[in-house]
């Protein structure tokens, strides 16, 4: 299904049969014909309808059996219960790809569920490439392909470009490109593909990756199908320096909710979502707003080096709104070099300032020469990443302007981007043609910079090695418990991840209290006790445990109390005795766990103990396999981490112990992929040298 | 100067003398000629410039003393050093109001702010109103008053309406009235203040708040001059539901660095302009986008009684990016009701929803009868405040769309804002006409419905009384200390906050080691020891305390170490004794402090306490005074609010108590304005009833 050679039947068809096509030019059976024909595809349309010897001028076939030569796609647009036949006739024609317009299917209830299953099993045992059904279609702006009746085509332009926008909604996808063209946005392809039922937006991609004539990809996502092929075209586009961007909606919890009952795709949680993307290479974005100002800076093929803007502005006040905005989007605003400073000062006013923010005033734009000197200068300053010039009004300068701004962004290689306040729709129509990027909006511009830094930090992140880990663990892990369904105990939980590597405080069971009394003598007190049972998940909660046990009386008075709680609790059959530990000086509370996602795997979390941070939910997830430099990083980004790092009198603690163990469980759950849940809280963190251990775990196992 | 009478002179002139009017109409001193002729200003206009008998056709004058009647106004657009004299030739004409464009005063130099003292002593000493000078003028659109040189109007459109539009940035005011009028917006007034010598952004607040032509106030904003006239003019605002909206840039560092280089306006820490936006009922927005889609929200007089969204969509797409952004600005998407959900059903095809966000799909569209009754259903629900209807292209379903959209609106008394996605410039037009608000980003239509019940909210908020206080203060408040000027030391800051009402940890000072002898006998044990000095700041820095301490051999051995540690320190001569206080238990550690800004007042500031809380910086500040329910309020807006109010095994905390210390300091810092720093930290917090103490306190007054 990831073969290129088949999708580009779909994608890039010479001949396209119409199955349903409609003489009415406004309906969805004409519109597709309509566009094929209005704008230019040069390749044969075969309408098929078996009550017109003729449809929009075209000479209309009866069946599908009937067109004069195989075609490469066939579009479908008759009834839901037609289709399976349309399909065998498709094959008998040889046709490899097909198209289902047709809605009445998973999205509306279970006979269409049905009906769609029927299809894909079909499809599947025949290897036809399905697109649809219940999808607005595509259209390849190279080859006039416009397989679709989105409404935004009839608006009579098709403005060919290099980004490839796919739309996981039908209505959105019309509703952006519609406006993207407003904005002077050029597309390769524009891709809807309704169910998903065979070929998914991770197919799309994956195509729109090899597509030379595609230099980003900006997606309207509202679920993931197929997060391997995804991960895998994500990777291939990073190695080929081309933007994936994602708006993936769902984020709060009603959002997903709505998104869930639209696509039937399982919601996953946001969390996870964002570091799949940001793992996988897929920069995010919030709004349409964002998704556009994606398209305008990506659409140049300009990339940053660095965070850091020189702006050049002509408005002192201009100047602060834009060191506002570079704050709120993480960019900074260097100092200039003092000689950059002193060129620029011989040129600007005094009532101008030659520190970033550059303040030219109004005066230095009315030449040229000057205006080009001193944002040439700004350019040149090695301190500089990105310019952005800031403009508003002044039409009655451009000419000097554009050519300084045209002629700029031909000799520099850093990317040049420009808001310019109440251009005029010539202005606006110069910076669309030329890509450089144009923004209305100051903050807008600074997102825009943002988003070439982020890509390039995202690229540069995903491309270093992870490094091989997890050889080292022992034969054990992989064998034991092998074939439980369900919670593991404290005990056996802790002999798990101890297998793997994670240090635990090391205690001892006892199931009854003659054995209790066996081990007393040889145990260095005080200990803690604690119920031990598969089913007690809360211990505390039912007075499962004893804290600071500090002799051998106070051990077995401590197992009577446990055991009485249970009984009173009625949960005396859970009993399988208790678990002893010394008693550990108390460290840097945190706590390690995991979190399945159905679609996307499995991600470590990482959280501050305690009860401070569990008010303040400080807490980050990466997805396995998770090396010692990505473990690092997951510490570095907590808003507490400097309770670890150190912080006045609080000592630096074992960042090396904390990773490992992070590390450990990524190697753990690799190897076990029946692990279902893994919670281990608290560890208790050391200073620098001195370890850390684990004094609870759970984990839940299920075949 | 706050006299509207006398405002009105300058803001709504009926006759205008321009000294050093110039025939080029594309010239500083030829463009407010030409305005006032094309956009046909009725009253006289008297050019002035020796060198011309007339001035683009109408007759000019040698001199102020020639023009032929008295004038309301006069803009002065000569060189600097001729303006005094100019003034006193308008004070011999009786002109009441001078608008100085020329540029050249304290903006530039040293020399100029010696220019501008003069004109404002002269001005001040002989009650004329002056504006600027280096500033872009106004517009008054009622009146086509335009007494501006703004490229802005070269365009040739006075487009009028209900909104104020104020900026400090004279580039940024033509800017964004250029591209608001682009956006269907229309004014009362566009100010532009330049270096507000005399007449400030309070004053024209002030003024276009008692305009019944103005309907709300945007004001693109600097830095603030006149905090009292602004926050008296706010008032009356809020008592008028008139809402003041104000994009204050200079948020960040380097923002703040930026503007005060600019405007010469102190600028302001950036929390507590937040405070005295938030206590004076000015609606804070952070981009130029914020502020035009207020323009659009509040030129439509409607209010929103909460956040609760009732959002009708044609794409479940859109629902899902509409609960994100619901999510994003505090607004909530209610549960319609059982009724409401059975009405829209009936009406909606199954592949479409009736929960909240509603996707009636496209289908429901194509009539009018069908698409009302939807719409209309949705806004009767009790639980919506405020409506949000996403369309996309379907521009040729416009004409039932459009009706409907109007019909509801004059039916109900509901906000109704509309999504209308790649919309025609027709379809654009007729919003902006009706004045219904009209967004192209989903995203930006929820933050166009926030910015509605966020004014509600805040309104409500101002409006509640704040409870006098500080009544019962000691009498002694009033005279302790007073002509100091310094540090005091924590003896005499103790001393202060408890004849406020603050509870302290009733320390004893002994001077020396006899005195320290002579009291140790009476002194509770366990005790703190801290060095006493009104020069050591940092005590345990320089090992000047000593907690625990257990006896009276103990307690000598204290003092002997301090003293040791402080002549090591070679500060021998700072000491002035010891302070010793029983150990208290451990509370919850809290801080509170105050911070005081030259424009805005004095703001106490709570924090929480202890080393996490300091990494995580949590601290909210309010303007004084305080009573207790906004005392209050500061602690429930606290990140971790959880630690005081009980959380898990912690229990509830003192808030009372810990509101009354607020309280407390607010009243003292009322009385004793020379109080110029203050820091009470740490205080403990006890369980509720258990009250709150003062361990260490440090005031720093300044006559």
């Amino acid at each position: 299904m990831s073969n290129q050679q088949l999708m580009k039947h779909l994608m890039a068809p010479d001949s396209i049969a119409v199955l349903g096509a409609s003489n009415r030019p406004e309906s969805i059976g004409g519109r597709p014909i309509k566009f094929l024909k209005d704008y230019g595809f040069k390749g044969a349309v075969y309408p098929i309808n078996p009550k017109y010897e003729t449809i929009q001028g075209l000479p209309c076939y009866k069946d599908i059996s009937s067109i004069p030569q195989k075609a490469d796609l066939l579009i479908i647009i008759t009834k839901p219960n037609s289709i399976l036949q349309a399909m065998r006739d498709a094959k008998a024609r040889k046709i490899p790809a097909v198209m289902i317009i047709t809605s009445g299917f998973s999205e509306s209830g279970d006979d269409g569920k049905k009906l769609e299953e029927a299809l894909v099993t079909y499809a599947r045992d025949n290897e036809m490439l399905v697109m649809g059904p219940n999808c607005q279609g595509f259209v390849n702006f190279d080859k006039k392909v416009t397989a679709t009746f989105t409404g935004a085509l009839s608006r009579g332009n098709l403005q060919q470009g290099n980004i490839c926008l796919i739309s996981q909604s039908g209505a959105m996808s019309g509703m952006l490109y519609a406006m993207a063209v407003d904005l002077g946005i050029g597309f390769s392809y524009l891709i809807s593909g309704g169910n998903e039922s065979i070929v998914t937006t991770s197919h799309f991609i994956d195509y729109a990756v090899d597509d030379d004539r595609t230099d980003a990809i900006c997606v309207y996502m509202e679920g993931i199908k197929d997060a391997p092929l995804l991960k895998a075209a994500a990777r291939k586009a990073v190695e080929q320096d081309k933007p994936i961007v994602a708006m993936k909606v769902g984020k709060s919890e009603a959002g997903s909710k709505a998104a869930s009952s639209h696509t039937g795709a399982l919601a996953s949680s946001d969390a996870i979502v964002d570091s799949f993307m940001k793992q996988s290479g897929i920069l995010r974005v919030e709004t349409t707003d964002d998704l556009f100002d994606a398209m305008k800076v990506f659409s140049n093929g300009k990339r940053s080096d660095g965070n850091r803007i020189g702006v050049v502005s002509i408005s002192g006040g201009a100047g602060v709104v834009m060191a506002d905005a570079c704050e709120k989007y993480q960019m900074t605003l260097p100092k200039l070099s003092g000689e950059t400073e002193k060129e620029l000062s011989a040129n600007i006013p005094a009532f101008g300032s030659p520190h970033n923010p550059v303040d030219l005033t109004a005066q230095v734009l009315t030449a040229y020469e000057k205006f080009y000197h001193c944002i040439e200068t700004v350019a040149a300053d090695e301190s500089v990443d990105a310019v952005v010039i800031f403009i508003g009004l002044l039409e009655h300068l451009k000419d000097n302007l554009l050519k300084a701004i045209e002629d700029l962004n031909a000799v520099t290689q850093k990317p040049i981007l420009v808001t310019w306040l109440a251009a005029t729709p010539e202005i606006k129509s110069w910076f669309y043609e030329k890509k450089i990027p144009l923004f209305e909006d100051s903050d807008r511009c600074i997102f825009g910079a943002s988003l070439l830094w982020r890509y390039t930090a995202l690229k540069r992140e995903v491309m270093l090695p992870i490094e091989r880990t997890g050889d080292d663990l022992t034969a054990s892990v992989h064998e034991m418990y092998k074939g439980i369904n369900g919670f593991l105990n404290e005990w056996d939980s802790k002999q798990m991840i101890a297998a793997a590597g994670v240090m635990t405080d090391s205690p001892i069971v006892a199931a009854d209290a003659a054995a209790l009394a066996s081990i007393a003598e040889k145990l260095n007190y005080p200990v803690a006790v604690k119920v031990l049972s598969q089913s007690i998940l809360h211990k505390s909660d039912i007075g499962g445990v004893v804290l600071n046990v500090g002799d051998k009386t106070a051990l077995l008075n401590a197992y009577t109390s446990i055991l009485d709680n249970v009984e009173a609790n009625g949960l005396a059959s859970a009993f399988e005795g208790v678990i002893v530990s010394p008693m550990r000086p108390k460290g840097t509370e945190m706590i390690v766990g995991i979190k399945k996602d159905p679609h996307l795997g499995t991600a470590v979390v990482l959280g501050m103990g305690g009860t401070m941070v569990e008010i303040l939910k400080d807490s980050v997830m990466q997805l396995i396999p998770i090396d010692k430099r990505n473990a690092v990083k997951m510490i570095d980004s907590l808003k507490s981490r400097k309770m670890l790092y150190g912080y006045r009198d609080i000592a630096r603690k074992d960042i090396d112990a904390l990773a490992a163990i992070i590390v450990r469980v990524s190697d753990l759950c690799m190897a076990r992929p029946d692990i279902q849940e893994m919670d281990i809280n608290p560890i208790f963190v050391y200073d620098e040298g001195q370890g850390a251990v684990a004094l609870d775990a759970l984990i839940k196992l299920e075949v």
